[in-house]
């Protein structure tokens, strides 16, 4: 039975998530308390702690998790503006397809849709894959992470769309719900691969004609 | 682009989350807001159905999983009677050893022991062997499930006991955590599940006494 050692950097990161999210219950005053937002950032915290691989800025990419959380969750409450359609893909690992889609969709639609992405079963960073092919089209998702499914994105989308992840997304009514059959581009080959991120670039495509016709 | 057909039990389920939330926020008066409650019910739900096996039950389970963790919470808070000490035991899947450590101990302490279970990456299911060596011993977890980590139950534990977990769970000051390498009982056979079992008895017996001493 050993007792591990105290752990300097969690303490110092519970020392800037209470900071952060003291700022954070300023930007949703009156909207969230802080009890709300302290409980966002913590629980996100603690959630993305549990899969991602590099935890050297956990508690600022929990920050930045808790804020589009909470943003969401304001905009499907009507308290925060909604101007334009909100999109989330969903994949599996939130890795690789659900990232490319959601990048894609960011650059096409030039800020006109707000678009999320999450997983059902996060992993520990974005795929290289998509790294590299998002790269040569310009497009940089350093800042990206795989992100777990929470209600809050749900609620706040008009269009959800499925790759892969089965039946584990919330059903809510007066969405678009769409399910796209796209193989998981983890494991294979760069062609494949390429393949696979010409087949969303395509559906992607489509869904922005679909949304700007709507 | 095929559309998914309406899913007439989440309705159905939305419909149950919303009245379980009024219902639990008559016991949370005046330590949560009814938005704090709806939010970890609703949040439990989307969390716990991305992993669980059986859909079936999601409502009820999720509103046993909200109901423990906001009473964790409530009672890290100081808010709610704190009265026995209070363990937490985390391994990857919280389907083994976690569940069967948990079991144990609060057989053993006899009520004198507040016990919960977490997991990394929760399994679908308790693990078969888990159920089955309980069993045995006529303990019976038919009720419990594989829950994910989370922050409020790791504020409520004065011990945070984890296996094989890595360093996936937030430290805070103040509380023992102590960390037991037990091989996972996954893929073994029944003769090596046994002999894991017996190794988690005897710590549980030796954290008892320890926990009887302070």
């Amino acid at each position: 039975m050993s007792q591990l050692p105290n752990d300097a950097k969690s303490e110092l990161d519970t020392h800037v998530l209470h900071r952060m999210s003291g700022q954070l219950s300023e930007k949703y005053a009156g909207t969230f308390t802080l009890e709300t937002v302290e409980r966002y950032f913590f629980e996100s915290y603690a959630t993305l702690g549990r899969t991602a691989r590099v935890k050297t800025y956990l508690a600022s990419i929990a920050g930045r998790f808790a804020d589009d959380r909470l943003h969401a969750l304001a905009q499907s409450m009507g308290a925060m503006p909604n101007e334009h359609p909100q999109v989330l893909f969903v994949c599996v690992q939130n890795a690789g397809r659900s990232q490319i889609a959601a990048a894609l969709l960011s650059r096409i639609s030039q800020g006109a849709v707000e678009v999320r992405s999450a997983g059902s079963l996060p992993a520990g960073e974005v795929h290289p894959f998509a790294v590299e092919l998002l790269s040569e089209r310009g497009i940089n998702v350093e800042e990206a992470f795989p992100k777990p499914l929470t209600d809050d994105v749900v609620r706040a989308a008009d269009y959800v769309i499925t790759m892969g992840c089965g039946d584990t997304c919330p059903i809510y009514p007066g969405k678009q719900y769409l399910d796209w059959e796209i193989a998981d581009p983890q494991d294979v080959t760069f062609e494949k691969a390429n393949e696979i991120f010409s087949d969303i670039e395509t559906r992607v495509n489509d869904l922005w004609e679909r949304i700007k016709g709507s």
